[in-house]
């Protein structure tokens, strides 16, 4: 057990905080959230931690406006209790997707929060997979930015045969992470290219790029909904591929996203446990890999000073 | 009309929004309010803003983490569009209780949420009846602090014999509270002092002051589920009251209150607008009193440079 | 001896800072203050204190102006002196009164000076018994706010029969800190209800709730010209009160203070040495507890860091 | 001419400041920049700008560091001569390629010049074409973004038949704005995929898409070497296409760039005039469209509160 | 009188205040300065601020410490009241003298006055003749900092023989001030350098220039104890000087000064009336020149945005 | 050699960076500096720095704006990058010139770059022989000014003759210099009084204090073009003395400097390393004195927490 090192939990992944602290070898440490009859929140810290190293685990996970909320007040709870270092562990950080501002008067909100966290008092950020790599300069405060798609890419290596495989971005702008994936599994990649039909109609996609006859996977950062990775397995199975998978970061699975993934001609979907799925969301095709000794090998190195680059070379 | 000031409003209490409006003879500006699949909240502006003097208004009413961050979030877009000067309008300050640290390790949430106000953006705030008058000083920013006590106390002063009436504070921490509200009316005041009866046992309160005979009119700044409320109206009841009465501020009114304020032995219930009661939850011995006039006044004071001070001589 | 742990001590209590390093076993760090022919304050820091834990002492009494003036600039002198955290430690806060907007373009004087402090470079605050217990958010900063009323209640129920005995609070907004008095010695509570007769005469008190043939402990948090006190004195004589006693934490005593409280009808009054009381306002009657323990134990546990919240349990 | 609005121009690009204040109709303001002997540099604004509104124009050109620090001390000198409101236009923002952490232990630079302009004292900034849509998050000030895409496809669609035409990413990063210009062209779209080919040899480009007989369109956000156009123009010519043009926003051109585009196998290259080509530098073959239009109607919407994203609708 | 424009004074100098007013064409604004008993300062805006463009005149003048908080507290008072500008104006900024760090661990409090200033919510300051023209660059808010020396020294070429007149700075520290008015009358200049002559003994001071039957006018910033003044007076009788006069700004002429100065060789001594010299302090060979003026017309220029700068040309 | 402790150089003076290393005991951290084709900097940190105590060397030598810019990018890596403390040693900060405003609508750009260092995540500054001392306060951060004074009138006193010397000031603005380099040899000084002609004629300087037939020592904190120094040697000249030396603590030596000084009538120029002086540039008249062991010395004592006051004692 690492000395001075406090981990805590917000209510958006316990699971996941218990499991880094298992592979950190040291016990949860205990936090209350509750709320008053006019639904304001109140959190306790329920244990003494002046002048610790303190990590908090929150992903912006559903409801998100709650989760964020707890965690702001959380942090602020550890600074009033003098808490050395404030670390939040947000492995999902869900409003990066509000990282432009691509319609008139709109907030971006990826940077919104980011401000509004160091105001509550957090020191830094330990974040993984943001929608957009720039997000990470949203952030006046240190941030380690991790990767799991090596995790993916290697879960794809080790189970698939990847001769005829090519990686498939949904859009223009999941371009470069599909780059990313092809290139560690040295395998092609093709992008869909959607446009506007006409003013009345909505998007449709083209695939750019060959994916006749080969194995697809589709490889973007959520699915949230599932409907962006559906309607690109219909572009793809129209372009004639021979199988689909799929593989993403973060699983949102939000709203009839399970059954309708399901019934999609998809063969497996690999992804993370940044979000919890409970499991009644849990199907067979859906594979799950776990951040946890990632994200505590990070912790353990943030809080003793070593280098956390290193854990990429 | 005034020109350049601008009024919208977020999901909270689009009711009042209007009434303001009505008050100011100009329309609510339009904002939309969506959500994305992954529950981010998305804010759009819909009116040109700049260098106009925007209001906002938003009480924090449940589901208060949502309705907290919609308001930073349109902040930020009101901002970020370039608005003059944006004034959060927030009639129901929740977070006002959460104003000191009486148990250890948790967060002044109050000072927290006046500090993330700031960080999005707002330039004032507009609020009314905070819970301690000192909460104003939790702001960095200016604040103008209205109070609808006189619209109650006149409510009673106007309806109501008060010859043997007093005014009973629920506990020691509201008699300041109190005794402002029977000052205003002339009469005596009585508090109810709670007392830890064993360690197993819950408080038990005690009338301090004379309220035998008389007609007392229990006065709070909010009323949630009412269990305050319906355990001082026994307590006064055991003490030989002739009839009761309540006065509060702001109709939270959640879980069973309704119904339990409907069983209870109270004739009247005086409170204002600040928070929407749904059709439903409206009893017929609620009397509800609009603040939009005041509101109205204060916002048009606030936009051409008169004194808001001598809205209260 | 700690080691790091530097205490230094303004003018304002050089005696309390004195007793507080006797309990710590360590020796008062130099401190020089004086003033130039322009009436400038001139403050060195005469021993090294780089990446040292510093404490300085300074309640907030007569000539407040100098003294808060005297601890802002040591506060600069060792930040930039490279002390490595710097603890204001203020016993009586004097400001804390200001705490409210109570008149129109008036200033919430307690929190611009929580924000002076900050801005001068302290990193925390060790204070006692604010004048309310909101003002404990109006810092930015961490703060450690200890209270004397178990110091007080302790010397009554140990010197004194609690039989017929009753608390006393002076207005409505002390009701609270009465209340809390009360409850720790288990005896009832009384307030005196101040209304204004007329226009051109002054408030007049009643009592709230059962003083005839009692005890009477009146309970405030300073006492300052001691006015409040002697006409709650006279109020409670004509209610029929058997004895009279007062506990407060700040004896600020000015004015005429040590002169009317001699010869008002009190027996005892218990105080802190939050304040000084010089030699020749030291009455037999008034009977001083000295905080230097409590704060010593603090300031080391800050030190440490171990829990001061466990102080209270 | 619009009162109380002023622009100035700092040395990077005083032809473009020119043309907006003629589309302004009214003159460049005068400001003076010098050197000292240790090559400090030296400021002076010279006519008085109490209460102005005031826009310097400073596209971030070589040599950057030079014109960086001038805007910043320009901008200094007009906050301390009390300008009103201080926006910087910067229609390069070359920083903006520093926008994320892809190497160990590196600066976000894009995101430090943000903060530094703000600190020097900029109110807003009104900039062109950022290298990527999130770094107008990096600016916790308000940021007007124009885009000068739909000028150079503008000119595409009125000189050229668009029967044939594919417009081509540089690579996976440029695909989304690639992408932006394709569709307002409506013409299909492709990327080159850059691999590593081995240790110790270079990334080499295929290209994902149809590109065979078709006329090319390279789109990029800037030209600086021209290392990676001509490396796309042979990439292209090997994948037979039947011709090749370029389209980029800002004219970098240093270097050999003139040199080597001069022979490359490229028929046009339209730009526009954010980064000033003098007049050695333009090739028959490189057509430049000014922006000065364009950022003269933004300067009088932003100066007389107007929408700017209007512009674009 | 210039609508919008208010001006209110604390204590340090009423006078002046007024003076200003009747230059400016309107009446003093009421602001209300008194005591709690605890010696905590009350002061109140007496007057609707809101949106108006507000000027508080304060010099820090003794007891300084309680001029400089009342000053703070009333410009938070101000802001709080929605001031649209708050500039304080400090004819005298005492602490301009701590502007450096001349021994160990001590504060440059000239800068930490700035900070808090501005923390209190300043705008802007306008000041006279600091000590050195760098504590300008103390403050992180607009300056305008004007200049008494040509009033002084247009009082002497006026009323004075230069012919055989000589400026003398009392140390070398003040050479630059004394360079300036020589300069401007045209006239040579010497200095008075202080050696220490023993370890236990005080420095002593040789004239460097030629002083010998000339008419001397030493030339300081401020006269305080007179000490400066009178050891200079007897460096330069024993140098052979035919005569002594005397310039300085500001006249704080503290403790024995108005008697030393009274029996001293000196035949005028030219002041301002930035600091106000009671009636009893008053000798006939002082003569005071009035910044009123001056000020007042900065004043004007500053709420409508004309050059300030011109006022010196 | 110490641990904990890392030493970064940017390109300014990267000999003196390592004779600092060598001092210590311990190499040089690596860090790469390089710039993108479209001349922006690159810098990466290439060693671990987590929770490392960092200083980094950077005089601000030609070319000023890129060691600027160098420097405060290196910092921010150095901050993201988790450094616990960093410590800009700027031994030469040129920008010190610009410490007040004597001209109209200029900026003071020695208090914004200040301001700059610190928004660009500067914990700390080293330094030496700022222009003026009160350029110190301009930091909000705390700052080690260091001398070298002592080193180069140690110089003086060991090799010469000292018994008809005299020290020299270029100016009224230099005289405290001087005179504190006179005082600790024990010598008299003098000051060259430069007073403007006519309005067309560049002004002339006039020697005040005694020269004739002395050996002068003229006293500058910087040489650059060595404008002053040669014109200063051509007034002393005139005005009769024996021989003239000079002293300086930053040796800029631009332009033609050089070989001015080789040509005019001075027999040595002692200055120290604080300026790296090219190979080409070294004359056998100058005599440089390493600052590296004072510094040295001065970063070991800030990163074990002794006194670097002391060093001076």
């Amino acid at each position: 057990m690492v000395s001075g090192l406090r981990v805590f939990s917000g209510n958006a992944n316990q699971q996941l905080a218990l499991e880094i602290c298992q592979h950190l070898g040291q016990p949860l440490s205990p936090l209350e959230i509750s709320r008053f009859s006019n639904d304001n929140l109140f959190v306790q810290i329920q244990e003494n931690v002046r002048e610790r190293d303190v990590f908090i685990v929150q992903p912006f996970t559903e409801p998100v406006s709650d989760h964020i909320m707890e965690l702001m007040i959380a942090i602020d709870a550890l600074r009033s209790a003098s808490a050395r270092r404030i670390t939040a562990v947000i492995p999902y950080y869900s409003y990066a997707r509000s990282d432009k501002k691509d319609a008139p008067r709109i907030s971006i909100t990826g940077r919104l929060i980011a401000d509004l966290l160091q105001t509550s008092g957090a020191n830094r950020v330990l974040t993984m997979d943001l929608h957009s790599d720039q997000v990470h300069g949203f952030f006046g405060i240190p941030v380690d930015h991790l990767t799991a798609i090596p995790l993916i890419s290697d879960h794809f290596s080790r189970h698939y045969d990847l001769g005829d495989m090519v990686a498939v971005a949904t859009d223009a702008g999941g371009a470069k992470r599909a780059g990313r994936f092809s290139e560690r599994l040295n395998i092609p990649m093709a992008i869909i290219d959607k446009r506007r039909v006409s003013d009345t109609e909505v998007k449709q996609g083209h695939v750019v790029g060959d994916v006749k006859g080969r194995d697809a996977v589709i490889f973007e950062d959520e699915i949230s909904t599932g409907g962006t990775l559906i309607s690109t397995v219909n572009t793809l199975a129209k372009a004639g591929v021979r199988s689909i998978h799929a593989g993403a970061i973060h699983p949102v699975l939000c709203g009839a996203a399970v059954k309708n993934l399901s019934a999609a001609d998809i063969e497996t979907i690999v992804v993370t446990n940044t979000v919890a799925v409970p499991e009644d969301k849990r199907l067979a095709k859906i594979h799950q890999i776990s951040v946890a000794p990632l994200l505590a090998e990070a912790i353990k190195r943030i809080h003793t000073g070593e280098s956390v680059g290193a854990l990429f070379s």
